[in-house]
């Protein structure tokens, strides 16, 4: 019997049963807050707690089937946590304060796609792949933020509280600055009071940029090693095959020459 | 006489006519909206119906000469689409409403410029190639987006109904967030309500820049791809010349040892 | 005396002294308009003065010595186009109107630095390179720009007509919903009537990034087409070594067997 | 002992010890303008103190250590205007006014994460390398910039005094147009009076788009250049391995055809 679950949970069909119900239940999720539909609601209760139902039985299978094999693959993990995580709204355990956004969290049962379509856990490893690449440089542009954040709330804390006041303001405030979006409208009061205020913000805004552009590159560049690594491959194997074939001519001759000799 | 028509066709000066009518068609669609050319109204209508005459006779015209062949190429069922759906508001079945709409619709003829002229076929067609290549990533980042916007409803709804009230509504919040356009003005009033709000719209920002960061990538690797291919084939041709030459010499080498040997 | 005046022109000094001249005279035309160095005004006349008769004398000079040569390289004939458009506000010929708009045109003088300094006309030149490259593209763009217009000033004029009133206008509120600056704003209104315009405006954005995307891919192709052609040759080159080599051998033993045979 | 101070110095305890007093006395810096920490504020400024310390007897000791040899490395020569920089405040010899920027620029000390840590170091590197490649085109942006503000302030400064009435507003409303934030709200204003300045302000952000994205495209040039070079010595390497072992078969050819001959 256990051979057969096996096959049944490896089997396409299953994978994309598994899929139809993660989409039909995020669409009923979304559905959930449009007015238009409020009167279809215990409808989508129902099939809430129907998938709510495959999903805990797709993991108790898969539980009995692969034992603690199960936990050994990453994406398995983060099933495991996304579909107990989205549990907990179903047990009366919870303040209702909290019920609000745990029951809100069961859309996160959508993220079950990256994991079980493959094209989309292969994009997911390559953005992390990319992620780990842009460590570094990320690092430094959050300590030039924090810098200038520090340095922002410090000197113009007091001219404009609402957006330098606190840490936290100014953080935002500078990272506002680096979206472009309104910066002139947090530039300005400063700016009356500062001279030295505009040049400050367009240099910062001139080294986000610039550091940005070379995140954007440094993805780039990592990106492009996996391709030149097989490229120097390939070009190291035509190189030796060309070499053998020399070698090969090279020992005849010698050959000849050894027994003529 | 056919062949005689098919020469006309296909020759460089019908092409060129097509893509004047189309250019004029176009000038004088967009004209028709000016105030200033308001006087000129009835000059454009006939200028207008001449232009829907020529096409319906190009159409007419092609469909003569390559009968069923004419729906083997892609960009003539474009055109023939085209055409059709633009020649509706001369008929008057449709209600007074859509014909507004209808009337409207004639400006798509201009795609026809797409079709006709082969420079921009190419850049569709390199277009049409790289969406094709973005698929994966940008399903993830729609995926992303709607699991946001419905967290974003759920848990903002009540606080910020004209953002976050609908899903249709808290989706277009997203996107505005993603463009980073007024971002603050739709975060603010969330903010002042759940603390958690800005970390989590700019982690939103973030994500999303990060993944279109990648798209951009993905478009690029994909575009040197092309380029790739043909220096590999290049390269291996050089190789194997090379080792062609080579198996000449072990050849000729051979031959003359088996002959004495 | 030619001879001198050629060894002159052609010589670093006189480079860098109209560079020099260039600069100044840029940097006066900007003291101009700041209020605090109003006293000095007078003086920037002169300044400005004694820089016309530079250029002028420069221009003299050179038409003198190389004649009709001089007209032979595109950045000469840049030179003495902003020269005399510049020496225009010095003619009592123009309306007085005219004479505020000729006089603000002599600042297109430090233009002038793009053909002096050899880096910048290098930057000119890789800059006219790529835009050539995008021609194709950019075409593409601005036709889909130019039908989304036509399109949402017939479809919207009636409702937004400060924004899609006109031709004009539409065109201009397209290309600012490009920029994605303050797209709402304009949208908001148009959406209350027509329940089609956000996914309408939305495509339009997204399909705006997608060209740019690839119009920026293709500048980058472009741009490393010419690196790729140097690897080319450089590769074939080498092939072409070790074939010459092989053929060498080839040849040795083929001399020595048909000498034996 | 100086052998051990050495030996201390450059351990890897020692190095981490110093980042753990920048990142403490960095975090401490942000807490001083929270509120909610606001009693801990006698407590900071002990740290602050321990850690300008900790600052200054480091300096010591290297400079006791490496003596000139200090100065060589330019990471050593930014360590020491750090530190003696931030070392200010602690002196009763500035203006009460200087000392509140003063104070503020201890924040600066978090840049020493830079040079402390080698990771960062690379990205400092490379960022560094990558804004010499740029030095051109920034310029040539900077010219055109430059050219359109004082344009820019003479044709329209009588018009919209806040934006374009000096040098200065001038060329920021150009930066601000050139991030796109808000730019319609600068140029509504003039273009009301001057018809031409949609085209010339479109004009001018598309021109600055083009030369960013030539920008950004030289930083991924130059990036690549490395890896490039890096390739080109590959191959050149293999192509000798293969003409080596070519040449040494004719080598025995030869021998053996010059010994029978």
């Amino acid at each position: 019997m256990k051979k057969h679950l096996t096959q049944l949970i490896e089997s396409k069909a299953f994978e994309w049963g598994i899929v139809a119900v993660i989409v039909i239940n995020a669409i009923v999720l979304g559905l959930e807050i449009t007015p238009r539909a409020a009167a279809l609601m215990p409808f989508f209760s129902v099939i809430d707690k129907v998938a709510f139902f495959v999903f805990i039985a797709e993991l108790v299978l898969k539980l009995f089937v692969y034992r603690t094999d199960y936990f050994k693959k990453g994406w398995n993990i983060f099933d495991f946590v996304i579909v107990l995580l989205t549990a907990l709204p179903y047990l009366n355990i919870a303040t209702l304060g909290n019920l609000t956004i745990l029951r809100a969290l069961r859309i996160l049962r959508a993220l079950r796609l990256m994991s079980v379509v493959p094209a989309f856990r292969q994009v997911i490893g390559t953005l992390a792949y990319s992620l780990s690449g842009v460590g570094a440089v990320g690092s430094v542009l959050f300590i030039a933020m924090y810098i200038s954040s520090v340095l922002a709330a410090k000197l113009f804390g007091d001219i404009a509280p609402e957006n330098f006041g606190t840490l936290g303001a100014s953080l935002l405030s500078m990272f506002t600055i680096m979206t472009v979006e309104g910066w002139r409208e947090i530039v300005d009061p400063v700016a009356k009071e500062f001279a030295f205020a505009y040049p400050f913000f367009v240099f910062y805004i001139l080294g986000c940029a610039f550091v940005l552009f070379n995140l954007l590159i440094t993805v780039l560049v990592s990106a492009s090693e996996k391709q030149h690594r097989e490229e120097i491959l390939r070009e190291e194997a035509a190189t030796e095959a060309i070499e053998a074939k020399i070698e090969e001519l090279q020992k005849t001759l010698n050959e000849y020459l050894s027994k003529k000799g």
